[in-house]
């Protein structure tokens, strides 16, 4: 190490999993503290053959973010609680991975012993005032399974506890949020009713009502009708109640590599074959039917 | 209109599609100028009943960012060249989107007639160094399909040019990156290979090598053995090969309510019907077998 080097203290740091460096600043510093210390660790990180450099910035922080964006640095993402920059000090391919570029959403088909289906009226969105019946719908929580989104949903907009059945299909929709630049998939998902629960309890601010409608009044209605996709949907929901062969994707917990918990999910009559070899699953996960 | 409310002139704003307030500043602006005039754009906007107040901060905004901060706004998201903050300005229950949550990735499933799968070694991540030969993987762009993204991963890490055919199965895994907040989705996909395309150029600086593998020899490698999610999946791939029966999800192109292409997965069998019915799709876009 050379005298020079020394001479002006570092930021402190990690490694990251990829040969990186994640430097996690907290606490208050000032600009005139800030830019030398970093100046002085780019020099070092370069001279160790580091490439991709995180700099992580909590709330409270604003005033380091110009003078790390003079020094190469851009923004990679943010939470409401901290900036996450990022700086690549290689000509090599930019390996940093991408950003979440995706919000997962559910739209949750119950059926009832009457073949009826539990829909709900929304307040805002596409389908106010419009009268439509919907599908309750929402978006996948951070750190959620779409089973368990599925299952919380339902609970929040009509008071009806259920249980994860399938996936039945899903869907794309491109440029749909943040500036128009990130995808929504949509996940239609079959649940079925815990016993006893048959009461609905509307329960969400947003929904003006919920109610039990018979599976055909359901598909027939227009917008069901004239939009292409809804129809796609609602039909093979109509399928799934006329026990009439459609066979979608159910789950199988597992772990992957590294030891996290990780839900499979993949075609039901498979999915009922690995079950049944894996032993059963515990109470508070979803089996297939 | 008050007296004292012309006084200060208003940030430019325009309405979003839910009510709130959109201010996108592009536009070099002292804290001495912005500072007075958000204070009586955020006067007008309660009095407007006005909830959700989006600020976007272009690239060079960086002095606007801490007297926003100030006056009540929070980090929302931030891609490369602009910051979004975002204020709620009400008691009601904040109905602000999620910010995006997730990452898309796929796993590539490449079959040709004799029974050999299209298999890497990959530079870097946890394989490597493993001697593992693994389905080409890879992240599904910002506002790239599912489909899509399988198509382009394979021919950039390994020349082969396909086809989209269906999905086979996915898995989700949580705390998985970005501070261990988001999820990981990932999609086995099975696609077929264009006739003509059977040569193999490694393509990719990220893969160390690209290869045709008998099918049982890749299932049977200790790795995808002992690991319970990788056997799961390359047993959904064994089974596959076998001609045994197991359906996937297949893609029929259809347009949201509001008019932007989108593709609806479905069971494949009930797919074929739907795109039958459909008319053929154009050449540009998967149809299922």
């Amino acid at each position: 190490m050379d005298v020079e080097a020394q001479e002006t203290p570092l930021l402190q740091w990690k490694p990251d999993d990829y040969g990186g460096v994640k430097v996690n600043l907290t606490e208050p510093m000032t600009t005139e503290d800030f830019v030398p210390k970093l100046r002085a660790s780019l020099v070092d990180w370069r001279n160790q053959g580091k490439k991709g450099i995180w700099l992580k910035l909590a709330d409270g922080l604003e005033n380091l973010i110009a003078p790390a964006k003079a020094e190469g640095f851009k923004y990679h993402h943010a939470e409401s609680d901290y900036l996450m920059l990022v700086s690549w000090l290689s000509d090599l391919h930019n390996t940093i991975p991408a950003n979440a570029s995706h919000r997962i959403g559910i739209a949750a088909f119950v059926l009832n012993s009457n073949r009826e289906v539990l829909v709900v009226q929304e307040i805002g969105g596409p389908f106010d005032g419009t009268g439509v019946w919907k599908l309750p719908t929402g978006v996948i929580k951070e750190g959620e399974g779409v089973w368990a989104g599925a299952e919380r949903e339902v609970e929040e907009e009509t008071g009806i506890e259920t249980t994860f059945k399938e996936v039945l299909a899903f869907r794309e929709s491109h440029k749909s949020f943040s500036e128009k630049r990130k995808t929504d998939i949509m996940f239609l998902c079959e649940l079925n009713m815990k016993p006893g629960t048959f009461e609905i309890k509307k329960e969400k601010a947003e929904i003006y009502a919920a109610k039990w409608m018979p599976i055909e009044e359901y598909v027939n209605q227009p917008w069901n009708q004239e939009k292409e996709l809804f129809r796609f949907m609602a039909n093979i929901c109509l399928k799934r109640s006329q026990e009439m062969e459609y066979v979608g994707f159910s789950t199988v917990r597992t772990t992957t590599s590294t030891g996290r918990e990780s839900y499979l999910y993949c075609n039901t009559d498979h999915a009922n074959l690995l079950n049944a070899t894996h032993g059963p699953a515990s109470t508070s996960t979803p089996t297939s039917r």
